[in-house]
């Protein structure tokens, strides 16, 4: 148990606040999107809140806790659906929602503190230089651009740009350490895997310099097919055209669009599979001649037709995709979870027609279309009807005994969730950062199991450092 | 041939010139490139030159020239390397290069009148919204969009943006028709395919609307390898690699780097296969990063790196690309010609290797990558050592056989070219917007030969009206 009295006098120039109530707030993330991770980190609350405004404070902060032994997880908005944010081991919440300004907007980039919320950016850049970010999560009305870039892997932008596991999609990290003295660390480079996607564990990222795209008026669109298998080759040529600048591309089973979609819902008869998209305007002329093109293509809602009006009260296209699907669904079904897959080209329409057939309604397709190692493909979110936990992980063994490698969500470890693969260089750089352990604990099994296998042949989204450079 | 006093009396307000010195220069494109074309072709004159400013001056143009029977060849600034602006059968050509107004910029598109050069569209677009086209051919410097879209099939930018012949890449362009009115069309969508890449057969392109992206410092660089497999594997990484936004990226085998490229050649050592990009300088880092990665690579020019006084008289790295390494090559050894080939996805880069291994020095190879269906592959440029015609067709059909297709530039119709595959759509709508057959009589083999199969099973660029819209 921290000792908070002693941490306070430690700390006289910080806010530090132990009401459970609030701390407890502090102390949860989305983690119950998974019934699994519900059971297993719903009683888990930290001891007190530590609020930073500047690195300055982080550094203090985390040399206190270093001398107190205090655990510290560190945390954004707490958007996050892996648990990332959620205290194993009691200790510390590091708030760095205080950390929010936009430090300099240039052509291409844009290098903010860790704590600035994705949509402010991007309001900032588009009003600035008609900019904005080339990536952001669903939920970038809330999150915090250093949260994402410490657990999220792409999202809306992914279908031009790829993931933020692809170098170029993000330039630079300041991170502190935790050590006696912690050190600013300036990270490029190979060096950016040291950090990026481990949720903290290596390093608190204080500054974030990415790369932006332009900001164009996009126009959402959803198109509606009588069969799944259509409506997802229609997403997969879309992606494919090399003219059509896109920014969103997901489909969904029929009858979840018009199930959880309420806002979009009159357009949007049950019986439709639906394809949902964020086309450029200097493109949408060629993705209606692409529509026109497939007979089985039926433009349900194009908000290039609807008067401000009506727009008005109706969420964003991108607010349909990646984790908003699943958050929908759970509002309409409580019993829903979901799972999150990659389908690999190019075997991609196939094997999502196979699973399709083989599970019906208990997993109804979610998928996400990307730029992957250069090709289209898409990774799959799908909504999954949840009865045992034991049945989930033999949905999960079905999908990847078929060939399509999942990323668990109900699974709170960096390697478990099979996002980012530990390795030898992984953990050397921890021992430097953080020698107590005490960043984000038990997070990263290799650093508590040192018997742990990390050469494993599985599918990770963010590979070790040294397979990486090898 | 015309009659030129009465074409002067029926079109009193335009520049018509017929001294021969002149009317033969406007009469000549780069044909020349192929020895093949250069000896079928190099006689051909026109008997006189139409200068055109407004749209209203087209159509007098076409009405006149429609009236006398007199055939129209229409011309930007004579880049085309098919001999796409070649008069085979004399009679008039229509100089359009005075029709250069930008008519507007907005964000994501321009339009331009169809004669205007296309590095002065991107200065413009650059200094007045930091924007520029989104593809442009080596030639930028000199050639028009009109010839552009009218001949061209991609070039710099299209490792980004794929080809002409991918919808979006053009967004809207205005056609007046050969008749005795002749119409003003507005052709959109899958009306496009009308007249792109159809050296004028179907109209005369007066304006083009065409999307714009933002404009960056490229950098240019330049990385050396051992072997041409090294340069190609380290060129199609670059090129999937999703996040580090490209403009050229570029393949040239040893020696010809260092023996052809004057200017760069204190950089280039002779031995080393190279491979050269633009690479926006937000991904500069992330470029380095994966060239280090790669143990072969040797990063042998870097304009970033460079004082600007010595990169004062250089040319840009897309002027050491497309077919600015042909006319380098040319201009070392005339007896130098080339080819244009595609090497399919997946297969691309053991069809490199094994092209090289079966020609040698024979054929050297360039290749340029691109963005094609979605997928990053190559096109090959390869310079061949030319002896006869009959080996030049061996070496052609070696290509063909071995799985690598070859837009044949030593062919001047369209469908012996490779680049547009003519059918019956595209016929009907030439008897309509051309209906004597005067528009740049003799380039479309199905206009002048009924029985020509143009269902034949060969790959072309630029598909068939009817196939594509099926």
């Amino acid at each position: 148990m921290t000792d908070i009295p002693l941490l306070k006098s430690r700390l006289p120039g910080l806010r530090i606040e132990d009401h459970p109530t609030l701390v407890r707030q502090k102390s949860r993330d989305f983690f119950w999107y998974s019934p699994v991770l519900k059971r297993q980190l719903d009683h888990l609350t930290a001891d007190c809140v530590i609020f930073v405004r500047t690195i300055e404070d982080v550094v203090e902060a985390l040399a206190a806790c270093y001398a107190l032994g205090v655990p510290v997880t560190p945390r954004g908005a707490g958007t996050g659906n892996y648990g990332q944010a959620m205290p194993l081991a009691g200790g510390a919440i590091l708030d760095l929602s205080g950390m929010d300004k936009v430090l300099s907007i240039a052509p291409g980039r844009i290098v903010a503190e860790a704590g600035a919320v994705i949509a402010d950016i991007d309001r900032r850049c588009q009003a600035q230089s008609g900019q904005e970010l080339r990536l952001h999560p669903s939920t970038a009305k809330t999150a915090t651009i250093g949260g994402f870039v410490a657990g999220g892997s792409g999202g809306v932008g992914s279908i031009s740009w790829g993931g933020l596991r692809d170098f170029g999609n993000i330039i630079r990290l300041k991170v502190v350490t935790m050590e006696a003295e912690p050190r600013l660390l300036d990270l490029q480079g190979e060096d950016l895997h040291k950090v990026s996607h481990a949720y903290g564990t290596n390093g608190i990222i204080v500054e974030c310099e990415m790369p932006l795209a332009p900001a164009y008026d996009w126009i959402d669109v959803i198109v509606g097919f009588d069969t799944l298998g259509a409506a997802a080759a229609f997403a997969n040529n879309l992606g494919e055209a090399d003219g059509i600048l896109k920014k969103q591309l997901a489909v969904v089973a029929a009858p979840a669009a018009h199930d959880c979609f309420n806002r979009h819902r009159r357009w949007l008869p049950r019986d439709k599979h639906v394809a949902c998209a964020m086309v450029a305007p200097q493109g949408y002329d060629a993705f209606l001649t692409l529509a026109r093109r497939d007979k089985g293509a039926q433009l349900l809602f194009s908000s290039h037709d609807l008067p401000a009006p009506e727009r008005k009260g109706l969420p964003e296209i991108y607010e349909l995709g990646w984790n908003h699907t699943t958050l929908r669904a759970l509002k309409v079904d409580p019993a829903i979870t979901y799972l999150q897959t990659l389908y690999p080209f190019p075997n991609q329409l196939a094997l999502v027609d196979k699973l399709h057939a083989l599970f019906g309604d208990e997993v109804v397709a979610h998928l996400e279309f990307v730029r992957f190692d250069g090709r289209i493909t898409c990774f799959g979110l799908p909504l999954v009807r949840f009865t045992t936990e034991a049945r989930l992980d033999e949905i999960v063994r079905i999908h990847e005994e078929a060939g399509v490698p999942v990323f668990n969500p109900h699974r709170y470890t960096l390697e478990e969730g099979g996002m980012k693969q530990t390795d030898a260089a992984q953990l050397a750089f921890k021992r430097e950062a953080d020698p107590k352990g005490l960043l984000n604990p038990g997070k990263m099994i290799a650093w508590d199991d040192p018997g742990y296998d990390y050469a494993s042949g599985r599918t990770y989204l963010f590979k070790g450092m040294q397979q990486a450079a090898e």
